[in-house]
């Protein structure tokens, strides 16, 4: 019934937009039309949700993330529980940022607040805390979750040193045009929180993870690397301590004999370790916008069968 | 209420038994005692079934494996569920061999089928396609899930021959007494058959699965391998094509620089490939009975939020 871009305006119709004519005037550069047009999202969620009780809402978020407060996403998310839809999100910073006032206001709400997209796209992670591994406690989380760095890391072991193959990588798509949020490990700490207080009850944020990029990292320490038997890695690690789940991303040396050394190009990995198992490795072995999209798909599916 | 045992009897109290003292017994080497005792397993669940509608019994299984017709845990399941119990098997057999006519057996019953331990013990793998993957469609399913013949390819690697090895791990308590069932790759095949006929909707068993073991390969077929660059590997293979689900186990050469020639010692794997997502690999680093029972009990916790 509604949708709000952020270049291409904002549309509601209560009996239903005609999704392939927005999908035209998007892909065709102009504003959407059809229904009311209204000033933003917080404008589409309190329409969308005055529909009234009769009609289950649920607003799919997909604004850009921002690490250090996950805004504006945080607050769209709590006004549209608060206005009484559903909510599936694949913006990793509200997750990260401000999840106990999130889960707070969906369970006051009586919503649900779905986000597997979040790590690793549509890869069941954050599903696996409740049906998939019920009855025991996860006691670690360690992985290799960020693309640009897995790649510029490659490329610094074929001698490439890191400007170059930064070119290169926003040449072809990889990296963002400003890859500072990949190369200083923000996005991987932002994983790192969204996991540890999701699958591990914590309390962190993206600023509380000890964080250590790539970014000085040479073709010569690669070398070192290998030739110590190993390969450089951008590795998270979400641990249970005395002192409450902490998380860290840095660069390790990583043993070639190892499964993180052959994590390479658009791979990631996680390793769960917990009570009752020996450890879990979960490998997604290329994630595109495609994967994305089916990760909203999939909470949608969810959704609707938990409430159905 | 009743635990029915292969070699220490079998008995059953509607009121529960002590179920340490049943443990003491049989570590002690004796009968069960306590409540009464009854013939088998299959005067148990009558009895258990028995107890009324108020009650709601569940039948744990964990007979033996019959990899060619899934008895007799196939025929205990069938009575277990028409007399009304939930039933939570560990047991590939039965999924392997008889898995249409549990399904339906289970529907028609309106009773739960559980099995989660019989492939990667612990690991959600037959979850995925509950809550974990909706609204796509596996497509293939390849991996290395047999423990025996992974340590056996890995001594032939070593330079000791299969007949050396097998004695070896049998008396590290690796491998059976009769390493038939895995070293002719009967154990995959039934894993295969078992995958292929839940998570793709097949219709195999064991003794359809092309099956090639690893009983003839030397120490210089690995290395020879290993001078291609490539480690031998027991690889399972289930795939959907135009004459409906296959399946294959066979060894195969992995090149060094994948996932799956850095699946050594207890190590497992599964890649699923889908029509909506890239690849996913599951690994589990270790698999001991610890695991097969954490599989069982993931199981119950699950049935009874299915239940309550």
């Amino acid at each position: 019934v509604g949708i709000a871009t952020g270049r291409h305006g904002c549309a509601f119709d209560a009996d239903g937009l005609d999704a392939t004519a927005a999908a035209a005037c998007v892909e065709g550069g102009g504003a959407l039309h059809g229904g009311a047009r209204l000033p933003g999202a917080a404008d589409l969620i309190a329409a969308a949700a005055s529909a009234g009780p009769a009609r289950t809402a649920v607003v799919i978020e997909t604004t850009p993330l921002s690490v250090l407060d996950g805004q504006p996403a945080a607050s769209l998310l709590r006004a549209a529980l608060s206005a009484g839809a559903h909510v599936i999100t694949a913006n990793k910073g509200p997750i990260a940022c401000a999840w106990p006032e999130l889960r707070a206001a969906a369970r006051s709400a009586g919503r649900h607040l779905l986000f597997e997209g979040v790590v690793m796209d549509g890869i069941p992670v954050f599903s696996l805390a409740g049906d998939g591994l019920p009855a025991l406690t996860i006691t670690a989380i360690r992985g290799i979750v960020n693309t640009t760095t897995n790649y510029l890391l490659a490329a610094l072991e074929e001698g490439r040193e890191a400007t170059t193959a930064l070119a290169d990588m926003r040449a072809r798509g990889i990296a963002e045009a400003d890859p500072s949020l990949d190369v200083d490990g923000w996005d991987a700490a932002a994983k790192a929180a969204a996991l540890g207080n999701v699958l591990m009850d914590g309390r962190l944020t993206p600023a509380a993870v000890a964080r250590s990029g790539v970014a000085r990292l040479t073709c010569a320490d690669a070398r070192a690397a290998l030739e110590a038997g190993c390969r450089l890695k951008l590795i998270m690690r979400v641990e249970r301590t005395a002192q409450g789940v902490t998380a860290s991303v840095a660069p390790e040396r990583v043993p070639l004999d190892t499964l993180f050394a052959r994590v390479n190009g658009t791979m990631n990995a996680l390793t769960i370790s917990t009570d009752a198992l020996d450890d879990i490795t979960i490998v997604q072995h290329g994630g595109t916008l495609r994967e994305t999209a089916y990760a909203l798909v999939a909470d949608l599916v969810r959704l609707w069968r938990r409430i159905a």
